[in-house]
């Protein structure tokens, strides 16, 4: 990126020497003229004490500005407000957008939101309070009620008049939204079709007047896709009465699919790549749930090869090939996880995708079942000039990559059956859970044919 | 999503009676009346013989507008251009907005490039070819020329005309670049700022005048990087001497955002999940080179197992552990691999997390290794009564842990390092590695012991 680095540097260093000298003018001139984001980063960067010392010189309004680009992806808000005299705090939520606001007043405890809420203007907190209520990644939890709306009647000269006084504290400009006089959503138009038309025209003869929007239930992922498929920059949100209730803006929708996809590998891996901490004890507390559960479901395959422990003392080379056959099986078993997860993902109409997901993923295991098996079947007859134990191991890694590949697209159709995502469904479960099935697999098929390969035999 | 599904199923028929019976006006009137992007769905869907009337029933910038949607997605764009009369598929790419003219461009051989561009005015197939030569997946390469300029001398007043003659083509409105007579970069003003400010203060009074902005050679990645974090709506991008060069808009950075995302979990999967095929010989042609390759990893593991055969034909029942530790160390390897890809994506100064990535990978491998391993200690000394067994056990899966946690984090860094992506390090591809060293350290551990537990002993 090229932002003029060296100006920067020069700023936050001239910035950082007015804040620590107390010279609110300098500090003021310095800090304002950066970037929200630029802002944000400093302030990220502070001290508590030089953070305590912009407090007093940032007004509640300014501060909103920056903190509505922090709260994305900071944990320490709580810490942040709770630093500030709390009617200064309660000020900035109310100059922030609602729905970054309400991201804010989420990770607090009930009793400090109560709080907050009590010392902002009754407006802000009516608003706040309306879009609390929202269930977690709706449109109703991610969207905001700074919108601009006009009706289809006024001309466009007054819908421009109406944008400018609203431009300032609107979080989008570039759409208006044309409700009739009870609020209901009838039409949208842009600010790209408001400045080329002509001032005497009507709303209702400019506007496109079946407006793509989004129920105010719908999971954000909806919202995601409705936005990424229309290349819109906001998308407004409506209850099932058509009312509109607020709009949804493209930087919130970047943000969702950040965490979405964040959140899909994070499953594959089992583990949160997200949350990771730089201490040890804390990384390590947060990977060791998956890793003991499977370590338990590992030892469900251990205990089942005990049981064959006969066969192996007989034949030891069948041990030989006990982590080919798990390995492999479980290789194949997360490429069919993985595509399982996000067709279901893609997949609008789900009640197709579920036999046909599951057939289409058995028969391309067949085919590389087939594949590796006869290749395995081919190597180990060369290598250990045993074409019979060739067989054996063929034959089972044929049937444990069928076994893994139903595994791996049947488990997440599942839960996304029974309501959970599917993506939790983890590589790491898949191919401990194939460890098993492959091992029975294997020692049944080995059992058949104990006589050709016995040692003392 | 509500879309009033009925109207639209109402006007798809429509428009499909109206192409079947070669009704142009009514055709033209409900296909225009759909939104760009539901046209495009319509389209996908149509038979040849279908889409060669659309071909007739359609201006070729009435094409375009659909096309610019279509074309993100498409592999099919090829077949499609070459269905139409060469003059109207050039036509039709040169009413494309230029970067996403480049990307279907991009898809056809050498010749028929030429052909085209032959076939366009000449303007286009310029600012064609200027865009052609950049490097895939810069910001060269998905950047787009039509935006608005203006100098900073003006007033607003003639910057908001400039914007209004433009606003037809320019890719998006909302920011205006002001730049100097040599065309470089020095400012920027949004549409919100030009209307909410006096039309006689002049531009240079009101633009920023320290514009963020992305180098013509900086990775898609960066410039979403860019995009995301100052909540911007479009980037401007220029060279090494500041000269404007073009704009990347926030629709194509979501893309760039859901490729990548694609291409992180693709790789941690060892399948490419964005391509599938139906068939599953397709499907599977594309998963066997992964499978067939870790199979002759595996196939290290089980020569170096074979030469512990004595070990095992011994003490049949160190094969009962095998799975256990080589699935256990493998998980962690995954988890720690994920994290490490993760980090390399998010970490902008990479030569700090070298060292520190890996240590603390290690760090972390050593507490859930030590946990994991008394955990199996404990279980397996009570389960087979043979704490020894279970200390053989519980200390290879240490180290194992610790060694996968390494190979998770050294790989992709190493990968990095030399210029590939981090990501294409697979899980399957760690797990299988992991296996082998994993074996080793249970083998060469269990050699020590031999004595406490060989059966005939």
């Amino acid at each position: 990126m090229n932002e003029a680095p060296v100006e920067i540097e020069e700023k936050l260093a001239l910035a950082q020497l007015y804040l620590s000298e107390e010279n609110i003018k300098g500090f003021r001139q310095e800090f304002l003229s950066l970037h929200v984001y630029e802002q944000g980063q400093y302030y990220l960067s502070l001290s508590e004490q030089d953070r305590q010392r912009m407090y007093y010189f940032l007004s509640p309004k300014e501060m909103a500005d920056m903190f509505e680009v922090i709260e994305e992806d900071e944990q320490s808000v709580e810490v942040y407000l709770k630093e500030m005299d709390p009617q200064y705090a309660a000020d900035m939520l109310s100059e922030m957008y609602t729905d970054n606001a309400v991201d804010v007043l989420k990770q607090l405890d009930k009793p400090d939101l109560r709080n907050y809420l009590n010392l902002m203007t009754e407006d802000s907190a009516n608003e706040i309070k309306e879009l609390l209520h929202y269930e977690d990644e709706t449109a109703g939890a991610i969207m905001t009620t700074e919108y601009v709306s006009v009706e289809a009647h006024q001309t466009i000269r007054s819908a421009m008049a109406i944008l400018k006084s609203k431009a300032a504290e609107a979080e989008t400009i570039y759409y208006i939204y044309v409700v009739d006089p009870a609020e209901r959503l009838v039409g949208v138009i842009s600010l790209r079709e408001l400045i080329t038309h002509d001032d005497d025209e009507l709303v209702s003869e400019v506007m496109g007047d079946r407006p793509v929007s989004v129920n105010v239930t719908d999971d954000q992922n909806d919202v995601a896709k409705t936005i990424r498929d229309y290349n819109f920059l906001a998308v407004p949100v409506i209850d099932n009465d058509e009312y509109l209730l607020g709009i949804i803006t493209v930087d919130d929708i970047i943000d969702v699919i950040d965490e979405e996809a964040e959140s899909d590998y994070s499953g594959l891996a089992g583990v949160d790549v997200g949350e990771q901490s730089e201490n040890p004890f804390v990384a390590a507390s947060k990977r060791l749930p998956w890793l003991i559960t499977l370590l338990f479901l590992g030892m469900g395959t251990a205990t089942l090869i005990s049981r064959y422990e006969v066969l192996v003392s007989e034949a030891s080379i069948l041990a030989v090939f006990i982590s080919l056959i798990t390995g492999t099986a479980g290789n194949a078993g997360t490429q069919s996880l993985a595509v399982a997860v996000r067709k279901l993902a893609d997949n609008d109409d789900k009640s197709k995708g579920f036999g046909s997901l599951i057939l289409s993923e058995v028969l391309t295991g067949i085919v590389t079942g087939l594949t590796t098996g006869v290749t395995i079947f081919i190597v180990i007859g060369i290598w250990k000039q045993n074409f019979i134990l060739g067989f054996v191991v063929g034959i089972a890694m044929f049937f444990a990559i069928i076994v893994a590949n139903l595994a791996g697209s049947f488990i997440p159709i599942l839960m996304d059956r029974i309501g959970f995502d599917p993506a939790v469904a983890s590589g790491p479960f898949i191919s401990t859970l194939s460890d098993l099935t492959s091992v029975l697999i294997y020692f049944n098929i080995a059992a058949y044919f104990m006589s050709f390969f016995v040692q003392t035999g």
